[in-house]
């Protein structure tokens, strides 16, 4: 049993996921045979490597010491500077960004899974790629010739990193009521004045330069969403030879004292007519946001499914080392994993686990194929499922985690409460699990009458006429138990459908008809993996645990389905 | 709207519960008419004013500061030792306490509402008397009558304060694997020697002295449960006039460092021959203690009631001020309580909680009127489903107390997460939801053959006959859900009974069985409730959200029992 607190990558999963869960090599598929699942698998070990040995070992400090502000600069744990050089030098970084903005390219697929090794290993450090790889994108998509040749290249090799400055004091989820202001200096460039909030990695001492990108208001623009245009403000301006040179006026002043993530800095950062440059069209600045919007989600909901991986880990090690009480059923010595209830907790945990990363694996695919027939469709119906899923199970899951430690789990030494407190932003940053809601309800699903979701139903059918081909008895229950589980979430569909003059209707039950989805979709995962798992000539000792996975989740967790449509069928309650 | 932070106590919802909601004055019913529910209510009042203005702005300091250990002493934040002092001298330790030990005797319905009102308002400094409490009643139970003139008096005013010494580091569930010892002085005391964990307010500066309670082996005993005995350990001794003199040799070697109520000190003590006096017979301590710790159960159930009643109305706050975005279907300045799904949140919330207070109630009526025909069992079967139910609430409705919030609800200074962060510890400590769902399944439906329930859904039945007769259409649909969900329940108690001969079967689904019981006796509570209500005259405001979070709770949280009751009839998987 590895040391509590020791991360172990699920590399062996994702071998399993990316070769055959799917029906095919979906690295090689994804990238006309460029590069294939094995090839794929060197980079996973390697990354999962890195994370076990210098992110993880990190996570517990980075929790006590957290992100501090001395003297108006953001200084991070020790530890912190040199494991971020060395993930920006062994090529982290640029792994996970596109070939046209100069990264290595690798399929969705496979970056979902050096996501969740990072995000499982320490999920405040991992914020801060994660904040460039948003930056890159956005610049990429928008930016100018020169722009992008001025920033990309050390964003891309890690020397730099990037930040989002969305967020106000009075412009949360609604980024219309931003009050930033840009004034053209009419030599190219614009000054930026405002208060921004909540900005991730906004400030700190782990590489050489900050490229911020900010909303922000030009003079004489419409009111609202349309008002608003992109500027990248780098925190020292760059020299004659794009070296970072003078500071720019970007001043952090303050730092929020947050329930978890502590060491990723949350900083409020003043801009005082700092000089920043447009990004794409003036007024089109949240379009120039959109771009890395789904990216970002995603990225969160994989953060959701490291941060409860880690929190299962840490329990399954606890519970099969801890002693306490007579096992009934089995012999003097065993564990408590061996108690009926803390082995229902476990597997509570990891049947959802593997549901959560087989979906994120099919995500990345869907859109690596997103060009190949009704997938672009299936990719963007997909978003706010994977954000809102994974992100409330990590919640769940890091809960039921604290629980298997008994007494123990409350003390923060043992570690298990950091994961409980960190996950529990996940449901609310990049899009609380309501946006998710609306925009699945009403972009998703109302806007096409329902098309793309019926395609998930005929694709989940697809797999459950398989199951019960194989004649096997895990199989059936599960095909029976989803089966049961469609008919109802169709029925739940033609509810939100016939809701659609009334939004109030919907959108009161957006997030359970979602959770309902969700819950389906997990359903759809284990049958996925077992007509793997049944393929094989033999059945290894990870495929039996694979079976009572989906055995477990289709009795415990699928059947909230029907629970979840008989309250979207009610819409709003007493209005 | 209340500022962030207030606490209002719910003394209205109290008084309609007592007077009205059971059919009767159930304080008046209780007493023989000694005490009536107006009466009580004066108490309520002023109760709810000592929370709201002593205890309640005390609560973030608590949490801020928390208990620190000093030189081997434990001191509390600024303010707490004035507060306990006043709260003692305003005779709120003694209001709880069974006139039999010289306390006032209030009823149990009406100590529970007090109870709720210290946990809502400081749920670590609540633990504080809640633990003075049980050693009262152990004393009370057990102690010889000079034992009892010797530290109850004290003990009951609230000037000296007790505590509960169990578990150590190999014994937390089971004690049984107790390794401390006591040795027989010879002159009718004892020295003590060993080791206890997570000793709740194990020392502090509030009073003057500290009553300990410690489980202990003493030689030649049986090996296990059956060799355990209860002694009484004062932190000083007594001198010839009984008030305290010479330190006792108990140490406080260590202060956990807690995920939340940080102000309740949980210590480490080192018992090095202490002095101590037998309490009850040799060998028959675990049942000294079983007598305190049904009510302790109870108590901790009122705990998670009060911590999610004070979440719920921190968000309830937030929601009604804080504005974002546009709301769909309501006019411009409307909060984000009008937004679809934040009004979802929050009556899910309300109507959690007055579905758990109204249990609350009934429990404790039931505990009073224990005598009457088959309220014992009933007494019994309800203090694993009120304890579990209303501590994993807690859990959930702090967490979504932090949703509504938002990004602010991760900023400790907002205070949401406070109580995400307290209520963790509740679904563990005195018993952790398994412990409950083993004593439900095991000892109060199999040892019964499931008479016990039976009765149960039998007086549910009867409300919802009520309901029916009303006319009324929220009492209809309300009425069918609750109808559909008994049958679901009755279904699932059998599958129950048949897995008798299967223990791990009854033991790995006990959880979800408890669970669903748990959600049902929400609808019959709201059943309840609305039967009163609609026996009104005239409806009321108050009426109308009654009647509005009765068709939520059937809606939302009934429907889960159809769900929970499929996976009981799964038993263990895959074992």
């Amino acid at each position: 049993m590895p040391e509590a607190g020791t991360y172990v990558p699920p590399v062996g999963e994702y071998a399993f996921l990316l070769r055959e869960a799917f029906g095919a090599d979906v690295v090689a598929r994804a990238t006309a045979g460029a590069l294939s699942a094995e090839d794929a698998g060197d980079a996973l070990e390697a990354a999962g490597e890195f994370a076990a040995q210098v992110f993880a070992p990190l996570d517990r400090v980075g929790d006590e010491v957290g992100a501090q502000l001395v003297d108006g600069n953001v200084v991070t744990p020790t530890g912190f500077s040199a494991a971020y050089k060395s993930f920006a030098e062994s090529g982290w970084v640029s792994a996970s960004v596109a070939e046209d903005a100069g990264g290595d390219g690798l399929p969705g697929s496979v970056t979902a899974a050096l996501s969740e090794f990072w995000n499982a290993s320490n999920a405040a450090f991992a914020l801060c790629p994660a904040l460039s790889h948003g930056a890159i994108r956005a610049l990429q998509a928008n930016g100018t010739e020169e722009l992008r040749a001025t920033y990309l290249p050390k964003l891309v090799s890690g020397e730099w990193t990037g930040t989002m400055n969305l967020t106000e004091p009075q412009a949360g989820s609604d980024l219309g009521a931003v009050r930033t202001m840009a004034r053209d200096n009419g030599d190219g460039s614009w000054a930026v004045t405002g208060q921004k909030i909540f900005i991730t990695w906004g400030d700190h001492d782990v590489a050489d330069n900050i490229i911020h990108l900010v909303l922000a208001r030009t003079e004489g623009a419409p009111e609202g969403h349309r008002g608003l245009s992109l500027f990248v403000v780098p925190k020292f301006s760059l020299d004659a030879n794009g070296n970072p040179g003078e500071r720019n006026s970007v001043v952090t002043v303050g730092l929020e004292h947050k329930l978890g993530i502590h060491a990723s800095p949350t900083c409020v950062l003043q801009f005082e007519g700092s000089t920043g440059y447009l990004v794409g069209e003036l007024h089109h600045g949240l379009t120039g946001m959109f771009v890395m919007m789904n990216e970002a989600r995603v990225g969160i909901g994989v953060q959701g499914l490291g941060v409860a991986d880690r929190a299962y880990q840490r329990a399954y090690s606890y519970a099969h080392t801890r002693l306490q009480g007579a096992v009934i059923g089995l012999p003097e010595g065993t564990p408590i994993a061996g108690h009926p209830d803390v082995r229902r907790l476990l597997l509570s945990m990891s049947s959802r686990i593997s549901a959560m990363r087989a979906f994120s694996v099919l995500v990345g695919d869907v859109h690596d194929r997103a060009g190949e027939d009704g997938n672009a469709a299936l990719a963007e119906f997909f978003v706010p499922i994977l954000k809102s899923w994974l992100t409330e199970q990590a919640v769940h899951v890091s809960s039921d985690a604290v629980q298997v430690h008994g007494g123990m789990g409350f003390i923060e030494e043992t570690g298990a409460a950091q994961h409980f407190r960190d996950s529990r932003i996940l449901p609310i940053y990049e899009g609380t699990t309501a946006i998710q809601s609306n925009d699945l309800v009403g972009r998703k699903v109302l806007r096409d009458g329902g098309k793309t979701v019926a395609r998930v139903f005929e694709m989940i059918r697809e797999q459950l006429t398989a199951l019960t081909a194989t004649g096997d008895a895990v199989a059936a229950r599960l095909a029976e138990r989803t089966e049961r589980a469609v008919v109802a979430a169709e029925r739940a569909t033609q509810e939100i459908l016939g809701f659609g003059a009334s939004p109030r209707d919907a959108f009161a039950v957006s997030v359970p008809f979602q959770e309902m989805l969700a819950t389906l979709v997990g359903g759809w995962m284990h049958a996925t993996i077992v007509n793997a798992v049944l393929a094989h000539p033999e059945l290894s000792e990870e495929d039996t645990r694979r079976l009572t996975e989906a055995d477990f989740y289709s009795a415990h967790h699928l059947a909230q389905v029907h629970a979840l449509a008989e309250t979207v069928a009610a819409g709003e309650i007493g209005a």
